[in-house]
């Protein structure tokens, strides 16, 4: 434990949370834009994306549901308000075409029968049902994968524990353009919002094993 | 004003709200399930596609933006949660197909530049972005035409004025499978949540007529 | 069945959903205000209010949760927004001092080790945490009490489902100021949201009846 | 523009948003938990708060309305539910006293007419009327000042931009218990969710001073 972790737990911060008895796991916004050398969202590596198909995988074969999210705007992306005009990176997904950039990457590919859920912000939870989802499907935990660590993974992860779900945050398996703002959100989310697992352990307790 | 409007009159419920700077509106769900013969839910009538009808092109001609909604499901209509299970027609909404039940009545076509917000519940701001656009959008009024009265209609009339947007229901633009439902829900909507206005009156104010 | 029931049941709606594992207790707005003759909202009869005291002393017996809500504004309403305005009698509610109109009635006061929420709203899931608490509780079941029916009750029958909980309606523990309006919601609230059963079912139930 | 800042740009992230005409200010909870020599949460620094109060007292001269959020738990912290066991300081806000750790410091005391959100979580958004409140105020910029900058201040940022309020946030008048978590969250939030301004900048914007 570093300093700033143990300066934390001295105030109280970053108290572990059991999982729970019903997990899912969400790919969040796989798609082209980040994946594709040359995009203007391009983020130097797929190497998350090879993780979040471990996790996927071990997800399906225990019969853990999986869930994705892509982003895709409205005409003018005028569903994306204030956020649209702040990222403009964001105009590659309007009105998103098959193949095009707001396509989710063949690694992890949502099967045939599991729920994607299409967004306009960063928080998987905002201007979705998800939460709903969750609540019907009486879920208590939720394993995140995907991109980008600092923008919709934190957002993500925040607001589960919000609604009331335990963020599980897989940290070979989420993303983001530069180490640092990658780090200082895994910081955060580990002090305040939900657990930062590695790979491995992800994948033991999806396949059952006891914590 | 009959007996019980007074009595909710006298305990001081239905107090007018000014029309505000900003109107828009929003056609919910006028979709072939409800209006095509021997549909499941068909209504048994279509006058609320035409008067809804007029109101849009008034809404085009002054310049007020109309949004539009549907409802589709995913897989096993899981993101319908409970709702799905309670209301059984509702499985004409999976994976819906172009030029099926789910499609929106030609009458109310939505143009190309104009918003279409999909949604799995009964109110059009729950699990949507719905809120967040009319905010960033500046809009303050929400004139609402569609089915169900009893329904989607009265969910978004409710949710519309929670959320901070004045709710203006056009009496001959909303429509129920029958009369009881239809008048109920008007009262109540009057009385605690918005107003309810004739047609002529919603297309004289979105021409810029005084109030 | 009468006729009303059975077209909508033709039409696909109304399907019972199961009574769940972990069943929770709500009264709403049960207030002075109400039930205090007198009082601009004075509703006539305090029937409900019996009715809800046995729900509730039941569910504590069977150690069932049991929360509250109340409404109270701050200074001027303006977090009670365009609703404040409406309802012109919620003024009443502006910092509610104890033994104002916003107190809860004594024959279903709170215990010290129960939520009381307080909210600006009709929804009792609007503007408040009440999901979350739900949800971390791993609540799949809302037994609803309190008033009105055509108010606050049907509003948040309509958000439990969407939500992700099953709505039961007591009828005898719910009431409203006529009977047009009671009954009206409540065969709304059966057709597309939720159960609406006696009180004696809902007290078999929460002593562990099985269904 | 440092290298960070320059790549993310690339990117097309970090686009300003202009000031909006309707402005409003928030304090997030600034309350003796952080700013009590001793107690569990003490962030070590008061600077913040004589920066907000700045920003307060100009807010207030030129009319624009001032918010206030505190923290508040009932029995057992259950309207917590997870948030609640992860930071175990929380447990200081729980049925709050006057006087206690809760309380609002003295140099931004809430004025009489001013609002005072009570919230559970990190988002003053989240699980509170406040959207409601600024969308039927008509508000569209919102300025945040308080603590702690990586947390409450960056999901109230976050919240802001998704619910469609611009957020700028006052550099000078938000703090955190360290100076790494507290850069690293200003950075994403001017990359991805709004402005973030120094405080001469605000108060002159405040006194309407052109963009």
């Amino acid at each position: 434990m570093n300093d700033l972790t143990a300066d934390y737990a001295d105030a109280g911060f970053g108290r572990a949370i059991e999982w729970g008895e019903r997990p899912a796991v969400i790919a969040i916004d796989m798609v082209r834009a980040y994946f594709q050398p040359g995009a203007e969202l391009y983020m130097g590596s797929g190497d998350c994306l090879d993780s979040a198909a471990r996790i996927i995988a071990a997800a399906r074969e225990a019969g853990v549901p999986v869930l994705h999210t892509r982003v895709a705007y409205g005409p003018g992306g005028r569903d994306g308000g204030l956020f649209f005009r702040k990222v403009g990176a964001l105009r590659h997904f309007v009105d998103g075409a098959p193949g095009g950039l707001g396509e989710i990457m063949p690694e992890v590919a949502p099967r045939a029968d599991e729920l994607v859920i299409v967004k306009q912000y960063a928080s998987a939870f905002f201007g979705t049902s998800l939460s709903a989802t969750l609540a019907s499907g009486r879920i208590d935990t939720l394993v995140i994968t995907g991109v980008s660590t600092s923008g919709c993974v934190r957002a993500t992860a925040v607001d589960a524990i919000q609604h009331g779900y335990l963020p599980v945050v897989a940290r070979q398996a989420v993303g983001d353009r530069a180490a640092g703002p990658h780090e200082a959100n895994l910081f955060d989310i580990a002090a305040k919002y939900g657990e930062v697992w590695d790979e491995d352990l992800v994948i033991a307790r999806l396949k059952g094993a006891p914590s």
